[in-house]
Formats: structure tokens, C-alpha cells, sequence
């Protein structure tokens, strides 16, 4: 039996929470302690029309850290191995977040407004209290809160005509991961071109949650030849698309380099960052286990719901922790943490899967491109 | 239609996951980002159980936070305004933890070992990063990290009996709030007189996830004769005791005085705490609004999935945050948020719930006694 969610005020509702109940959405998860839509038609007829058409996504989980104040860059910089300081007023950056350790807090996206000003787009962990913590240790000058901005990602290859009939064409413009205001109903937003799939679109990054269902409507009214959609983020698009998902791929446990993410921890501007001095040695010897894409045999696996191991010659050598069918690559495709010796594209390896074990290679990810 | 939750790794397991499954859990929360049993029997049969019996809860989502070092004590009192000097080693608090502006960012209980170790265990908020950032900044000599140790709440008036069938009769003589050790299979565990329930019992830190299902299946023998049954934190026996939920009755938004905390507040002790100095306005004045009961009339009211607003002659003057039918007391009973004004008990205000406004009255926590 599907297990069912109990909702409360504390699983926060969204400003479209009432909407995406009118779409039909048959399941969600909790994300920073707010519902997050998983599942509308299903998870597979979800993800073809995502690959087709255009879809409308009640993100508003991904909620925003704003840092305001003369001390932001540099606390910003602190959270961070990336460096900042050639990074634009209209630019985000996807930014791995680490403690004293080096070991990963969030992997959300630093969207910069002006040096005084910044939003943090965070994944699934409460980033604002290490922020504050941060701040309020070291004394910094700066106001740390979560302001009343949510996010609505427009996703899929008609997400440029979709928001062109709202927005004018020169939202095509828009170049990846920058951003810019756009008007609706006399009221100022921020939309970049990002969004947590590979199909390309938008997030409307909308000011005030009494703004989400007017926007959500026009959306939906321009997009009527589109074949637009309610959609989520899909299970098995961002997995074939080498997404990662904190809290599934990588935790507290990993840094970094073991994510993949190493080409955003070079560079002398790492010094600014808490945990840079931690992460010095794993630069110049590499990490001993790394994210890898993995193609496993058989029928559908089911859902992952913990840590899958793998498995070479009887012993562990990593372990899955996203997985799910992929119709366009016909085989079931995943995401694990891979050991040094064995982590090398086209090992073949066993997957402890929650119903049985199944044969497996390593893959390079994305998987899908 | 129910709403279903789809679970992931990043929905974390418990040690007693399985065990649930095969107990009959119908419905979840994520708690912690973790799995939290919410409904076994039915609300309603899983209240009058506990009431009479004895039950097992997996609780293992209040996670801890262990803080080591020669600075644990002096850290534990940077948390909170509660005075933590006269604290003994087989002490528990419950202590609000507020940050610089004396919003509440968690409410947990401080387990403490020694001056150089401590437990938090937490509700729902990864306070762990206002612990670790705070610490960081403040260049505080300590350990900080979230141990293997879930706790496994006995809860009911049979909770002695259960407990002494399997630890021995002298567990009868822990006090409340109070901890020591047991050991089972030749390991030692941490075990306090606490739960979330008003109807007494105990809460056994279990160390080490492989220890989970054996102590698990161990009760579930020991407690035979007594109707042991999986249970969990109960909506309706919760609020009836006035025991808040925080993310439900108060956020950072509140401080401890509006969550009704105000004698944990007290005393020179309060120096210490980060939050001290922003708390003494209020310590003087008095907060604006507070937590009180409510007696809500009319049929059962549906879960409260977000603030129902709380009138008096057509103006707001409170919300309603956490709300159920209590079969004992025979009326809807809720906890919300007054402003000072309206907030006597007996004062009459209308409710505007999910499906309906309805007639209730300000009432004291607990509202049974």
C-alpha cells in the first residue's frame, strides 16, 4: 500500500499548493520542510511530456536565503570554495556549500543582485543557520532571513515560447544561469534562465506568495497551444541528466570532489571559504570515492529509498542512491559513489537493489546527452 | 484523494523502518528528513491505546547533536536563555534555542553527560548548523556531529511495567527528566524518563542502528501481556497535554515568551545565551502574544495544513496552528497564537478553519489535565 503523507503547517504549503490540487497531483515529497509535487499524470508520462512540451513546476521549496549588508560578499565567499570574485550583479553560480571540513552543507545557487545583496537557492538542509551561525560568530554585518520569494521553474523545450507570449521576446535573450527583472501586474521579479532539469527554461524567482496564482494563471492561459502542464521536478530526467540531489547523491559525509564538483573548489579564492584549508589535501591527492553514473540490467528497479550497495567480487566498493527506469535509454539508470579502483567507465559491478541483485556498469554522467 | 508520499533515501529510514511496515504504519510525516510514523490503527483507536496501554514509538527523527570538547558547556549556553548551572550529568532540559533576535529556532531537549559532552535532541530544524556555525565563528574548542543514537519512545501508563519486565525494577526509580544507563546485549544505552506524550514513559537512546530492531523485537516480547502495540506521537493526545510542535505552533517568527517559555528565560544565566540581550525587552514588557489553548465547537475539524485565523468582530487577532477532535473532552481542541488583547481565558473569537468558520473559546495549556 502506498504510504500516505500527513500534512501540517509544519510541511509547509506553497502559494500553489491549491493549484497544483486542480492539476491533479498524486504525490509529493517534503523539501526544506514545504510540499513539493512528484507525481501528476505519472512518473514516466510526466517525464515524455517534459521532453516534448513545456511545464509549469511549484518549486517555492527552494527557498531563498537573502543576504543583505556591506560584510555579504565576503560571508557569501566563506560558504564556498567557488570563487566570486569575477562574478557578476546579474550572474548565479551553482556553489557547493561546505563546513570546517570541507564536507557538503547544500549545493544551492548563489544568485548575486549587487555586492550587498545576495540570494542563496537552497537545496534540501536549513542553510540559513549555518549562515547565521557564521555571521553571528564572526560578527559580520549583515541581515540573514528568508524573505517571501518562491520559486516557479518553467521547464521544457517550449519554455522560451511559453514565456515569450507572457513576457515579451526579449526573455530569449536571457543567457544560462543569468538573470533578470521581468514586470507582471506592476510588481518586479527576478527570472533566470535555470531550473532543475536538462531541457532548458526558466525560474521565476516570484516576489510574494499573494503573486503566485495570478502569475501561475497567465502562464497557463498563454500557454494553451503549448500543451502546457503542471509539472515536478522527474525522477528519472534529472538522474539520465546527471542532476544531483543533496541528500540523496551527497550528504554531511561527502565533499566536494567526491560529488564531481571539483573544478568549482580551484583557485587562491578558496581561501575566503570555512572549509577551504580542509579540502587542500583531497585537491592535490583526489578524493577516494566519486559520484559516477551507473546503467543497471533487468526490469524496472523500484524506487531507492536508501543506500544501495555495490558490489565487485563479494565486497563494497560504493554504493546507488538514485535510480530509476529510463524509457529513452531502455535500461534502468542511476547515480552512485563509486570507489578509486573500481570507479573507471565500463567496470561491471552488482547492485544490492531493494528486490534483488542485479548486474550493473559504470557509467559517465550525464547519462543521457 | 490521499496524498502519498514518495520516499527516497533523502526521506531518511530509521532503524525500525521494516519494523513499522510490518506493524501496520497507514501514514507518515518527514521529520528531521526521516521517516515519522504518524497514523498506526486509525488517530482516533491509536489515542484511546495509548491512553490505556503501552506503545513502542519509533522516534528515531528527534536526531541528536553530540557537542565534545572543553567549550561543550559554554556552547550549550550560547543556545538558550535557560539557565544551565545548576544542570547535574543525569540531567535532561527541555530548552528553547533562539537566535540573535530571539527567534526560536528549535526546541529540544539537552541530554547532558559531563561539562564536555552533551546531547541535543532535536525537533525539527537542522539546528546542527546553528550549533557548528556558531562554533566555527566563535573559534570554540569543540566536537560537533550527529551520532548513530535514535531514540526509541515507551509511552503509555504501562510504560514502567514494560520497561521493568525487560531492564529490571529498578528502572521504576528514574525521575523524570532524568537519564542513566542500561545495557542490553552487552552494549550500553542512554535512557531518560521523557516522551512526547503526557501519559508518561520513557525514551531509550538507542546507540547504533544494528541495535535498533533487536531492542524492538525484545519489548514487543516482553510486553505480551500488557497490549503492546507501535504506536507514535499522538495529534489528538498532544495537543489535549499542550505540548508544542515546533514548525506547527511557533517558528523563528516567535520568541519563547509568545511560545509561553518565558520561565525557562529567566536569570543572569541568560548572559551567555546569543540571544540574551535581544529577549530583555520583552523579559520587561511582557510579549504581544502568546500560545493558549482552544476549545473549537461544531463537528470534527480537518487537520490544520496552514494557520487558520483567529477573529473577534471581523478583525484577526491570533491564529490557529495545530488542531483535532478530542473524543474525552468531546469538543475540537487546538493551540494557536493570541495577541494580548483577546487572549484571557473564556474569551469568545471565531475561527476560520479549512472548511468553515466555527464559534471557540481561549482556553489554558493542557487543556486536560
Amino acid at each position: 500500500m502506498a504510504p500516505v503523507l500527513s500534512i501540517s503547517r509544519r510541511t509547509r504549503n506553497t502559494p500553489w499548493t491549491q493549484r497544483n490540487r486542480e492539476h491533479g497531483v498524486k504525490a509529493y515529497t517534503v523539501y526544506n520542510r514545504m510540499l513539493l509535487p512528484t507525481v501528476f499524470e505519472s512518473v514516466v508520462e510526466d517525464y515524455h511530456h517534459l521532453k516534448k512540451h513545456v511545464q509549469v513546476w511549484d518549486v517555492a521549496c527552494e527557498r531563498q536565503i537573502e543576504i543583505k549588508g556591506p560584510d555579504a560578499t565576503k560571508l557569501v565567499q566563506m560558504l564556498t570554495p567557488r570563487n566570486l570574485t569575477k562574478m557578476k550583479d546579474d550572474q548565479c553560480y551553482y556553489i557547493p556549500v561546505v563546513d570546517e571540513n570541507g564536507g557538503m552543507l547544500n549545493d544551492p545557487v548563489a544568485v548575486k543582485h549587487n555586492d550587498n545583496r545576495w540570494w542563496i537557492s537552497i537545496a534540501d538542509s536549513d542553510l540559513l543557520y549555518w549562515v547565521k551561525g557564521l555571521a553571528v560568530g564572526k560578527g559580520l554585518n549583515v541581515d540573514i532571513f528568508e524573505p517571501d520569494v518562491s520559486p516557479l521553474a518553467i521547464q521544457g523545450p517550449k519554455a522560451d515560447d511559453l514565456m515569450a507570449q507572457l513576457f515579451g521576446e526579449v526573455i530569449r535573450d536571457l543567457k544560462f544561469f543569468r538573470h533578470r527583472q521581468i514586470k507582471f501586474n506592476g510588481k518586479s521579479h527576478t527570472v533566470a534562465r535555470s531550473g532543475f532539469s536538462v531541457q532548458g527554461g526558466f525560474e521565476i524567482y516570484v516576489d510574494g506568495t499573494k503573486q503566485g496564482e495570478p502569475i501561475w494563471d497567465a502562464l497557463f492561459e498563454a500557454g494553451k497551444n503549448l500543451n502546457v502542464r503542471a509539472g515536478c521536478p522527474n525522477a528519472i530526467e534529472r538522474i539520465e541528466g546527471g542532476l544531483l540531489s543533496y541528500g540523496n547523491d551527497m550528504t554531511i559525509q561527502n565533499t566536494p570532489y567526491e560529488a564531481g564538483l571539483g573544478k568549482f573548489c580551484k583557485g587562491p579564492a578558496a581561501k575566503g571559504c570555512i572549509g577551504g584549508e580542509a579540502l587542500r589535501r583531497e585537491q592535490i591527492d583526489g578524493p577516494k570515492q566519486q559520484i559516477r553514473g551507473l546503467a543497471i540490467s533487468g526490469d524496472a528497479v523500484p524506487p531507492c529509498q536508501n543506500a544501495w550497495p555495490v558490489m565487485v567480487e563479494g565486497a563494497q566498493v560504493g554504493q546507488v542512491t538514485s535510480a530509476a527506469w529510463s524509457p529513452d535509454l531502455n535500461t534502468n539508470v542511476a547515480i552512485g559513489m563509486i570507489e578509486a579502483n573500481h570507479w573507471n567507465i565500463g567496470t561491471q559491478v552488482t547492485v544490492q537493489a531493494q528486490d534483488k541483485s542485479r548486474n550493473a556498469e559504470i557509467r559517465k554522467l550525464p547519462l543521457i546527452t
